[in-house]
């Protein structure tokens, strides 16, 4: 299995706190050594910094952590292969353009038989089914809505629906951005934070390292982060029910729905 | 204008060296500011480093520099905005994928009046001309080809019509690969070396660093290196003609095609 990182912010903000902890979990503190990679969205652009090494000993993870890229949107994951050998090709997040925007996509789960047919317009170059879950949706909301990309709601809605189809072949969980939001799907365990005024000092779990947030922020800021396991000891993190996407925009959680519905399940809003 | 830089090789080799001379290019010793970024394949994956800052005053290029990336082909450009902003989305190399397979490109020239029709399956995200011949190419091969990638030849003489288009429109000197191939195409100026055994010193024009590539290759190696300036001053570098589209696999010219026919150009191959 893998580990997931999200930010989702209403400023470009840098991510080099948390990545401090989650670059641990990549060969430190955890298992996850098989690759790592960060995407960074400034405006429409989007940075991509992939290694098939581990986290936890790649110079390219000690650039990131010490340099400060402002981003409303970042999307990293720390690989545990389960499908697809370990390489730079099978290395999350991945990237692809569609309308005019790229868009980033990384999962951390295992899908089983999940071979779904492809046209040809986005196609997977890895073998993982991570990858061909993502061109597979790709594909699917080209065909559905054409050349002209939906409003939100319709796109949500569209993606609840792709999402409940893969979800079916296995454990789905998976952050996707275009650079104007950030989706994140709790198939079985994901967790977010939103810190905004009044700010509070926050200390990782993974490392020794506490930040004032009073120190580096303005009153206005409100920054999402969204992790497989909180990243902090002293914060109240939301877990999100199993069986549940979320949408956030501008540093908040906007929109969700409950991707297993069943009398069992706590409603995911 | 802008420069650019291209490698390939019969086997993975790092661009370390040539690098180091072409980063001082951007700011240090020429005024190539706009930013910079540089692709490698490695198998089927690519990963891409991209910065909109001056190149010789960026961290990431201090550790492409430093850090051993292998590969057996790599594209880099170091940008002086003509048209678009300054700005990640209008910093080449470009990224996509066809076939399976990720394509990079990186120009240098000035298309004027380029605005050619879009259908959706391949679009700019950024703001410049370089971008959408990239992705109009892209799209061609796709209408032309369908979903099934056509044999080297084929796919060359493709390349080579679209180009032509593409060139009426102004200088259009590109680096295009993916990954299994390198093809340059020399509008204006490009040049480019063929370093095999028997192997000498290199030493740079750009930065006093010296090289002996005796000490640091194997005798069956090979590796093509392109540039829109020689970048060393004890080499014998060629000067591609104006008007020129090569083909380089395994680390040496394996094709041309003139692409400005006419009396008085000399023949490319």
């Amino acid at each position: 299995m893998c580990q997931l990182l999200g930010m989702n912010c209403n400023v470009p903000t840098d991510i080099c706190f948390s990545f401090t902890g989650f670059q641990a979990r990549g060969g430190a503190t955890d298992v996850h050594t098989d690759g790592w990679g960060i995407a960074f969205f400034e405006e429409r652009g989007a940075r991509l910094f992939l290694d098939p090494q581990p986290s936890s000993a790649s110079p390219i993870a000690e650039l990131v952590r010490h340099y400060p890229i402002r981003s409303k949107n970042v999307v990293a994951h720390i690989r545990k292969a389960t499908q697809g050998a370990i390489g730079l090709e099978n290395t999350h997040p991945f990237m692809r353009e569609l309308w005019g925007r790229y868009w980033i996509f990384a999962h951390n789960g295992n899908l089983v038989d999940f071979s779904p047919p492809f046209d040809g317009s986005t196609l997977p170059v890895g073998c993982t089914d991570s990858e061909r879950a993502f061109c597979w949706m790709l594909q699917e909301l080209r065909r559905r809505f054409g050349s002209t990309p939906p409003g939100d709601e319709a796109l949500f809605s569209a993606i609840h629906a792709l999402t409940l189809e893969i979800a079916r072949h296995g454990e789905f969980n998976f952050l996707l951005s275009n650079g104007q939001w950030l989706l994140a799907h709790a198939s079985t365990r994901l967790a977010y934070i939103v810190r905004q005024a009044p700010f509070a000092q926050a200390h990782l779990k993974d490392q020794d390292v506490t930040v004032d947030f009073n120190q580096v922020t303005k009153p206005e800021d409100r920054v999402a982060v969204i992790a497989t396991i909180p990243l902090t000891d002293n914060e109240l993190w939301t877990l999100m029910p199993a069986g549940s996407l979320w949408w956030f925009a501008e540093g908040d959680a906007v929109r969700s729905l409950e991707t297993v519905p069943g009398p069992e399940k706590k409603p995911a809003g």
